[in-house]
């Protein structure tokens, strides 16, 4: 809120927002939303490559279950997430190597809250966690709902954003340093952390009694047959690591919200029932819905994985092959940040909804600038994703590169 | 956490809880499961008058619609929730003379992400709250989580739990008092305040720049033909009103997880929404039973509330016929705060489960201490929730009854 804008509600003797909340950022990803109205509505067709939205239908099974389900009273599940969905997912992670209980398992209502119990039990207002940027911006929010400084490091994309070294890590280590967090795959990057990379992590935690947060929501979304690796593999870590993990991506399920809360730490588990019993209950035809997801058969995901992998390639080396563009070839997830030769990336997102078209058409990307803690970082960039079909991806592949043609910003 | 724990994890060197969580309560609904579990463990039947959860049916054409939604790809929906739904929220607030637009709805992830969405827009860490006691236990632990100070103003079993007086409010407001909230019809009490009451808090909030919260998930569990007045009926309270809501009760579909955050003050609603957009959406399946729900045939609604009604005669009669017992008539919602002749709410209820059985049965209260923030108020009381059958409730009774004639802590 503006200084004019306070004197106006003390004029007008109303009561004020509060200070955290007139600090907290709009979604960079949501923010542009109101300009790609406004195109739709003159008659422009916008490419969505500004959302993690997939198109890939969510397995019938999982869906069939929520649609047979017949239950005369919907009550409160468990705080923790009903037995069944827990004993289910505990049957999922065994799958991936991950060996854990039901007792170290709370559902969540997405990954979102998920984050939330990790913040609110590890972390206080004023402690510092140390996040690799650029990182998905909604870690930025919640730290800032819950007073918790994130402090950023940044990886760099000559290096296709690879962990940076230990040294950077220990040189951002203060006493109020509390934790890692990391995303693997990565939203924003699509970067696949390597077992030494994740061992490193672990270490630097270890060392400097640290939490590791890792956020692997993108965990089945892995190319080029290379194998993901999680923080609950390490050995030694057990009471640093708390997993955050969603149904969201993994079945094409965004919309049901369930996620989870897992940790081997019984005191942070504790603590984040606490939380969760505060809000009574994960909702419940999600974890109907996630408990028959965990049977969908491997062609699913084997179909889904070839089907991404040629919408990387396609997004890749398309955005590669316009002049003064570049994009690392990401190993997972379905983003990844590529370089644009712009002044400013809000300018030049905002510009291609408000003011360009290529025959109707037009693409919407994500600025960069929200996936940066750091000042000044990100101008450049923008996050593509590749939730489309490889026809649409190829068409908003020409907008953008006709869009950088007559870009009045453009840099070189 | 205890000085010695905090040691014992030194040693360890592992990372520790944050402060907050080690401050937040167990929930005092929920804390004694784990004795009742104990208790059913060894052959006992308890009954539960200490949760919420009623056993009424859902309506069946809000169940049918999610059943028979046929949806290929469960998106994230809007983050204010579908326009579909908010649209058919706004016909159902015009059938209770609520005159709000879709503009002044967020679809919540039930009543509870709605309190923490008002928590976060108005109040910063520091600020204070007034809040007649005893209150909903989890508005606490909420505004621990925020930093938020709850000013209990204590309300009296002898007056039936009514408001306390303006003078008592004025009293404790301070230069850091951001807000006022009250639950109408009440959970604990179920003490459904006037509408001169509520016009009364609406003044003082006018008067000295204040927010009001108003928790109405209770609205339509109103009987003996009386009114219910919202806050949303206000007149010039546009701008310090916000409502909280939830399908929840009114559907008896606690587990969906849907409410709804409301408040024609523009800018605490733009405040909210970016919390919102940080969690992306609100769960779509209970979206889809609420606006199925908004359609539910009046005579559900009469038959709930005259199910209802023989429950409530049946405990409160019940309760005021054992000797030394005192409870109020409540009109409102489905609980009261009944006065045991008792040493410790907290002891009585954990003996009722470890060492009382009346031939193989017993009951499960919840202590009224967790619903008090003044230290030393509740000892003597219990919240007693009528959402058993009346057969149910009868032996339920007659448990108590048995229980006091023998319990070791009886004071007179």
């Amino acid at each position: 809120m503006t200084d004019r804008s306070i004197i106006i509600y003390k004029l007008k003797n109303m009561p004020t927002i509060s200070h955290i909340g007139s600090t907290l950022p709009y979604s960079p990803i949501r923010k542009l939303v109101p300009f790609a109205d406004a195109a739709r509505a003159r008659g422009i067709h916008v490419y969505r490559l500004n959302i993690g939205q997939p198109d890939v239908e969510t397995p019938k099974g999982a869906r069939d279950a929520v649609r047979n389900a017949d239950i005369p009273v919907i009550s409160y599940t468990h705080s923790a997430g009903n037995l069944s969905y827990r004993n289910k997912l505990v049957e999922y992670y065994h799958s991936v190597d991950i060996d854990i209980t039901a007792d170290d398992i709370i559902v969540t209502t997405g990954g979102s809250e998920a984050l939330m119990f990790a913040f609110n039990s590890c972390l206080d207002p004023g402690d510092e966690i140390i996040i690799p940027e650029p990182f998905y911006a909604n870690y930025n929010t919640f730290a800032l709902i819950c007073g918790v400084t994130v402090k950023p490091i940044v990886s760099s994309i000559e290096d296709g954003f690879a962990l940076p070294s230990i040294e950077a890590f220990e040189q951002m280590i203060t006493p109020k340093t509390k934790a890692i967090m990391v995303c693997n795959p990565n939203n924003p990057t699509g970067y696949l952390y390597s077992k030494e990379e994740i061992q490193k992590l672990g270490e630097i935690a270890k060392k400097h009694d640290l939490f590791l947060f890792a956020d692997e929501v993108y965990r089945e979304f892995v190319y080029d047959g290379a194998q993901h690796f999680s923080v609950m593999h390490l050995e030694g870590l057990e009471q640093n690591v708390v997993l955050l993990d969603s149904v969201s991506k993994r079945y094409s399920a965004c919309g049901v919200r369930t996620g989870a809360f897992i940790t081997r730490n019984k005191e942070v588990y504790a603590t984040a029932m606490k939380l969760a019993q505060a809000r009574l209950s994960p909702p419940l035809f999600g974890q109907i819905l996630g408990e028959a997801a965990v049977d969908t058969p491997q062609e699913y995901f084997d179909a889904v994985a070839a089907e991404y992998m040629a919408r990387r390639n396609t997004i890749i080396n398309g955005i590669n092959a316009i002049p003064g563009c570049f994009v690392p070839m990401p190993k997972g997830a379905f983003y990844s940040v590529a370089r644009l030769p712009i002044d400013h990336s809000d300018r030049f997102c905002k510009w291609l909804l408000e003011e360009f078209n290529y025959n109707g058409e037009t693409v919407m990307l994500a600025p960069a600038t929200g996936f940066y803690r750091t000042q000044g970082k990100g101008t450049d960039e923008v996050r593509v994703s590749y939730c489309l079909n490889i026809s649409d991806l190829q068409k908003a592949l020409k907008c953008l590169e006709e869009a950088l043609k007559i870009y009045p910003g453009r840099t070189n």
